[in-house]
């Protein structure tokens, strides 16, 4: 061990956040604020200063923010990114001899000590020494304090006045001595996304199902035909399945069986064919530049068009026969197909990673989202991005977002916890979660307490999807309309991003291939359905209402602040979130059993919003535009599913009381 | 960014035990285990191998150990520690290939796939490929395999038998290809000491005040003639308060007046006077000859001495003559003593530990510990250490550690919570607590769960004193001889090691200095005292049967398994410790209430103790010899404090039935 500076006596520890020692970044959005706490601490009954220090990645000077003590030796600090960069922050701190010499003169005159003599020359002594560290414009001031503290005339009290003058801590403050200061051995990282990377609203929705007509394979035209009826159900991202050339051999007929007929379209996430593979667009949807066109129209809109990226080939795809090195041989010549035995998936070829040539292999496969990016797509949804390596995705997530920072990632890995964070970790912007299966209050509350209370928070960015073109869950399939409206109210509610498959989702589909499965009976991802969007039941309505509120509140903007609220009924689930300053309060409750009324008491957290026991407070249901006047902790709901199954409520701290006149008083 | 090796795949984190990032080691006496957890996980659906390593400090080659799979990505694995050195430890994976073919080989056979032809080929080219790393030895076996599973003719059934043989799959995991492992990138550490770090039963005892005769100053004669009264109690450390001259400067007088009488014998934490300082003896006490038979005399008991390392001089100490710049002079020329405004204490000079000489502070301080070891002494207690830089403390522990690894050093640190783990993070053995003030159920449980269930249990090792010369508490100055009884049973079955002040504890002397204090009246620290230690109502055979029971049950060797039982009444507090294999499971129960009996249901987890829901089994109450036919996992407890506040019960979960007769069936 190299000898240490046995004078630097400070210790910093317990930072957060900070990831795996620091091996991965945290995430935060343009403006966003980036809160550090940590331990600091010295022996003895010293004062500490502690800064904390952040700098854009490249900048070569931190930028010093005074950290403020709490309690039990914990310190906190933070800063603000302004820009689509990496941050670096760390933490350095000192034991500051004039703070602790100012902290012991107050306490004695407090104490009534009399003679305090020794202690002026001490403070004078210090003083001096800072002088020799300060700008030429301070010296003479600081030459004259020392002079006070030594005069042998001048009263005690003028000594002391001038000691803990506000004007002497400002400037001993900025020449404190940081010779033995401590800097914590690690800088951390911040990686900065713009806004969307946290609050998004999806919708997914296959392309050759919109045809204005039925009978005919929809087309990027009939792509924009559609964004108006998107918008107005207030998404902002309209994410398409795969829309490349799809492949014939061992292609996949209705409800996935395994021969498929001569009309049958195959699915898209079969990519490649003769036509080309993943940078060429199916013919039958239009040319790259009807893609150019609608991702432009799109933006019109407010919509930003999200392509899915999917590292796998069809047995038909150009790369099989270019690249025969990036697949894994049989024993026979033939490629393997993906297989988790028993099942086989003869239609789709995983690339070999393990392959010599895997340099080459993760250069093409970058060149395949660098093409997209370049026809104005900075949205991916990413396809099992979990069975390909992780060490993949590092690099290629870095390599992306240093030449297009703007680039949001979802990662759709629906696999083991561990396996999801790593992902996100890594770097993907937003993950696909549990939610879908996660029904109950025990459930929810759970869930959501993992995804927002501990470092996950941090870096995992939950995108809640109560369905998608594989997930048709039992709830959705046993609850009818009232399912579909809670299940939209929670994944809109609880999380700041989150996302439907339509027109299923609005249309309540709800019939399973079979008893026990969570796939559509008829799936679209075999057949192409002509959607009837204007059926006068469709969720539209409401999904619109939920999409506006949701857009009008920042506090659902982002998952900072949810908390639950206990109710006495298992069936009502009660959360809040709040913006930092309280001036947007939401609290939401959802009846979670679709088949009856139910009604209870929920608990509301008076104190955190700085609401006294006694006080009325106005709730605003901004669903059904009813106005409640409560008051106290506890207070009554009921929710009819058949009619709403929620209430998404806006709290108003302040109501207009008799003090409220003129006349008053 | 280094191009990293694409294709290793293997992700390993959340390695556990580890302080810190690997900052600090953590702690084991010899024979103990380190068990390790970690998260190991690759893309896909691939199995893999995961290995502990581990070796000695120095040693170049890593001893391997399989880890086993839990459950959620979570393996395990462990080692044993043999010698008092620091032993490192990581952990090493890979995806295995031949472990995944075999799987997947197995899932086909269940699945009753009828051609696995190319699979057994596959198989093949991988035993193929291992002959190339194997033994020469294994070759011409492992050649004959390659043969059966490319046999054309051989049925596909004794294929399988071969593949899924245990013979293969022995010599497959020896060769197993780890061209693409990954290796944790830290190297943890565990800090071994000798069992007595874990387990130890100590008394304090003020050499002064043992004479055999009232009205004289004690010796070191008279300690060895109080030897076998320590060791029938049961203790295995004797801590002595500083054996040095005490200063005669500002000396303190009775009750810590300011102005000593010429009589007052002064603290002996005031180090130093003209006789010399820490590396000498104060004169009345005896020669260091004297003390070093005490010292020899005392192992003949199974007792060593404990000394005080107090680094801090009274004004006469010879350092401040000789080595003034080892202090922190003020203005106007006198040494500044200690004080926390408005708190003054004139008697002690701290050394300054910013001093530019500290590195030869440092020396000499390390050389006053070095001494007292080549005395023969290897067990100290550490005044204070939180007044002393950290820094000094981590160079100084591993300094001395390296030469004799048989140091114990107890932290005396009575300070903010933080500060008390970092000194045990940096190398102390065991360490002072807030035992003394954690009085009621909830208060106990809170701060044990916090010790035992954190990762504190792998650095921090507590050490429970229900008083000390300083600490008289409430709850002991209140609570008559009960309350001794049941805080005597609490650190004493709540922690490995505790420790009292006697013969004070034992007398149960109470009397606080005035009303709020919690310092003796007429406290021994200023006085020399002369006890009655063969009062009738001493608490010596008390203290020498709980003490017995301590030696004689395993489970109480360690803070391992601590578990809390619920029980219906606030008063009683009820809890448990075993052995891993269950041989020795001990219970105890005490009642909280020094005044009142107190009843109640204590409920016992029968199902990790192996006992059913109606099985009977024996709890022998080792403190009153009581046995009791309990069942079921509530069970009914009484304690009458005035008698004895608590129970501790061993359990034993068979016990006979009419099947041990040699007739029955």
């Amino acid at each position: 061990m190299e000898e240490p500076e046995g004078r630097a006596r400070v210790i910093i520890e317990g930072v957060k956040p900070e990831i795996d020692s620091g091996r991965f970044p945290i995430k935060r959005v343009i403006g966003e604020k980036v809160v550090v706490e940590a331990d600091i601490f010295a022996d003895g009954h010293d004062t500490l200063s502690a800064l904390l220090l952040h700098r854009k990645e490249g900048d070569s000077k931190w930028v010093e923010t005074p950290m403020e003590f709490l309690v039990n030796d914990c310190w906190r600090g933070s800063f603000v990114v302004t820009e689509i960069v990496h941050y670096l922050y760390t933490i350095t701190a000192w034991v500051d001899r004039f703070k602790s010499w100012r902290k012991n003169l107050a306490k004695r005159v407090e104490a009534g000590q009399e003679d305090m003599s020794v202690d002026f020359l001490v403070g004078a002594q210090l003083i001096s020494e800072a002088n020799q560290r300060a700008a030429k414009s301070e010296n003479q001031i600081m030459q004259d304090w020392v002079k006070t503290l030594q005069s042998a005339e001048l009263a005690q009290q003028d000594k002391v006045q001038l000691a803990l003058s506000e004007e002497v801590t400002l400037i001993m403050d900025r020449y404190s001595d940081r010779q033995f200061a401590v800097t914590y051995p690690r800088e951390l990282m911040v990686s900065v996304d713009r806004d969307r990377a946290r609050f998004s609203t999806w919708y997914e929705m296959f392309p050759r199902s919109c045809a204005r007509e039925p009978g005919r394979h929809g087309t990027f035209e009939d792509c924009e035909a559609r964004l108006p009826y998107v918008a107005q159900m207030g998404f902002d991202v309209l994410y398409f399945p795969p829309i490349h050339p799809i492949g014939h051999t061992n292609r996949k007929g209705k409800n996935g069986v395994v021969a498929a007929g001569p009309d049958d379209p195959g699915t898209p996430w079969a990519i490649g064919a003769e036509e080309g593979g993943h940078k060429a667009i199916d013919p039958q949807l239009g040319t790259l530049d009807d893609f150019r066109r609608l991702v432009n129209k799109a933006k019109e809109y407010g919509i930003e068009i999200a392509l899915d990226i999917a590292f796998h080939c069809s047995p038909d795809h150009p790369y099989t026969k270019e690249h025969p090195e990036w697949f894994l041989w049989q024993p026979g010549g033939t490629i393997q197909y993906a297989e988790n035995p028993p099942k086989k998936y003869q239609d789709i070829y995983p690339f070999n990673f393990e392959s010599a040539n895997w340099r080459e292999l993760w250069g093409e496969l970058k060149s395949v989202i660098l093409f997209w990016i370049e026809q104005g797509v900075r949205i991916f949804r990413v396809d099992n991005p979990h069975t390909k390596p992780f060490r993949f995705w590092e690099w290629f997530i870095n390599d992306i977002k240093k030449a297009y920072p703007d680039v949001i990632l979802l990662s759709e890995a629906f696999t083991r916890p561990k396996v999801m964070y790593q992902l996100a970790k890594l770097g993907f912007t937003q993950s696909y979660t549990y939610f879908a299966w996660r029904n109950t209050r025990w459930e929810l509350t759970q869930y959501l307490t993992e995804l927002t209370q501990t470092d996950l928070l941090e870096y995992f960015r939950p995108n809640f999807w109560p369905n998608t073109p594989d997930i048709l869950t039992e709830y959705l399939q046993s609850g009818g309309q009232p399912a579909f409206m809670a299940r939209l109210v929670l994944a809109a509610t609880l999380s700041s991003s989150y996302g439907i498959y339509g027109p299923a989702f609005e249309l309540f589909q709800n019939v399973p291939r079979e008893h026990g499965s969570e796939e559509y009976l008829n799936s679209e991802k075999y057949e192409i359905k002509h959607w009837d969007i204007n059926r006068s039941d469709s969720l539209k309505d409401f999904i619109a209402r939920v999409n506006r509120i949701r857009r009008e509140n920042p506090a659902f903007h982002s998952n900072l602040n949810l908390c639950f609220h206990a109710t006495d009924n298992e069936e009502l689930i009660c959360y809040s979130k709040h913006t930092e300053d309280l001036s947007n309060i939401v609290l939401v409750v959802v009846n979670l059993n679709p088949n009856y009324i139910h009604s209870g008491w929920v608990n509301i957290p008076l104190e955190p919003w700085g609401l006294g026991t006694q006080q009325p407070y106005q709730v605003h249901d901004l669903l059904s535009d009813a106005r409640y006047l409560w008051h106290g902790s506890r207070n009554y709901v009921e929710l009819n599913p058949n009619i709403c199954p929620a209430h998404i409520f806006r709290v108003y701290r302040r109501i207009r009381t008799e003090r409220d006149f003129d006349y008053y008083m």
